[in-house]
């Protein structure tokens, strides 16, 4: 047998561990779909790297074991412990990012989140989505177009977002619609809307996920923010948030959400400030912000790439 | 923004994935326990390497969170698709590898498997550790010795296997006990016991793993196999199987868990043939096979590493 080399594998062992990788690589050769064949084969290698590089131990892969098995236990229709934890490990944003590739100005994306809902109700041009849900009044304005600057008219804008207490409608106990809608904007490419000032709050965090969390010192919390899926004929859909400038939580979002590109200025307006529509808030603050979203086209990123 | 690169990914978007991969890397530098750290950095890193090099697409992601949740709730207290998983990739066989580094002649380890159980009953030498379970008589004997080749007295030698219709007596719809026990080396360091001729079997495959071997072209099928754990005091436990020479599924083992050293011959011996300890088997066909172990000592190991 051969003595320890670097790193205290000896060559043997080092050749023990290759060939076990590749007897698992070339068992994946017969697939007879070539994608999932490519799938397996790289996941094997990588889970292999990770396994070997740091000489995981065999109560550590119980460790893991386990942790998948409560992460399985724990989600049911209403829970999804496995979307967190790929959440938490920036998987969910890596996946996102590289699904919407960078292409000149286009908008960034980033995670969907688990709160989106189909059929939420549609809204006027500068209508209101809070629905009744409380928080601060919020003006959200700005104008979809593609990467070439040209207006984008009937671009379908959904925007959904959590109350100041941080709960979604579909966390609420009854079947209310609130703080979720749908709009489009006009023939000049604008849309307009009321909101609700995000505010941050944390994600589901008495799992095993949390518990993990916790024992890496990390936060659960979201940095504040609000939803946007944009969609129109020929476009890439971009699914995205804007946060606020200045909150504290931009810098360690649990899930990796946020991109300076998104980070937006929400500025607030006194008490007895009128709307830019006119509206009368009584004494109420309220905040206003502008966001504008470029989509490229697929034909684009189909030549692109 | 810059043109594609190598591989048709921009300078831009391969900025973009590198940035979210070292803020995730980050997120744990405050980790209190500076193995978690280094376990979540180095998974971390792993995944989201996997997640580029495939360009993993959100529908394929939604699919992996599915099968984690469908083998999550497949698992019971009798059924762990985790690790059946962890096995069809090769990632137990790794950490078996990774904590039973090659050393000198010491015998190789291999998985351990969901069928183990402790208080198995002890026999003499040469006693039947069969309990009733059917199956063809084997004879099975060898010596334990350190790695220079001194006897191991007393060493505790713990065996376990399935019947010939591939059950372990845990899977009986009964409590017998059957086809396991321990047995202690005499003061040689030598062993003796009859056993079944081992025979192969499925690892289950009605759930989310068994669809993933059947979409690949793998065979759910296990190498016939006897199962050891040997232990002596000071010296590390091993925990391996025996295979049979000449069974044709040697090279494609569902979980990956033949070594070509812990092949052996099983000897067929013709009916009417008298056992080794003179044993009348009657008009019964047996086999018989010498499996000699070698286990290292602690102290040489660490001293190794």
């Amino acid at each position: 047998m051969t003595d320890a080399g670097a790193g205290g594998i000896s060559a043997e062992q080092t050749a023990r561990e290759d060939e076990l990788v590749s007897r698992v690589v070339a068992s994946f050769d017969g697939a007879p779909d070539e994608r999932l064949k490519q799938l397996m084969q790289s996941l094997t290698r990588h889970l292999h790297a990770f396994v070997r590089e740091v000489r995981l131990t065999e109560g550590e892969w119980n460790q893991g074991i386990s942790f998948l098995t409560e992460s399985g236990h724990i989600t049911d229709e209403r829970r999804q412990e496995f979307i967190l934890l790929s959440d938490v490990l920036g998987v969910s944003m890596q996946t996102i990012a590289v699904n919407n590739e960078a292409y000149k100005n286009a908008t960034e994306a980033t995670v969907f989140g688990p709160f989106f809902a189909e059929n939420a109700p549609r809204i006027e041009l500068g209508g209101d989505i809070a629905g009744g849900a409380p928080g601060q009044p919020c003006w959200v304005e700005g104008t979809v177009a593609d990467t070439d600057g040209r207006p984008l008219a009937g671009a379908r804008i959904e925007v959904w977002e959590a109350d100041e207490a941080g709960f979604y409608d579909v966390q609420y106990s009854d079947d209310r619609v609130a703080a979720r809608a749908h709009l489009f904007s006009d023939e000049n490419g604008d849309y307009s809307f009321w909101a609700l000032t995000p505010t941050p709050y944390p994600i589901p965090d008495d799992g095993p996920v949390g518990a993990l969390l916790a024992a890496v010192g990390r936060s659960p919390m979201r940095a504040s923010h609000l939803h946007f899926k944009v969609s129109s004929p020929g476009k890439r859909t971009l699914v995205t948030h804007i946060f606020v400038r200045g909150d504290e939580l931009l810098a360690r979002d649990s899930v990796f959400g946020v991109k300076e590109s998104l980070v937006r200025d929400f500025e607030l307006q006194p008490p007895g400030t009128p709307g830019p529509d006119g509206r009368n808030l009584g004494d109420q603050s309220w905040s206003r912000t502008r966001f504008d979203i470029v989509l490229p086209s697929v034909a684009d990123l189909n030549g692109h790439n």
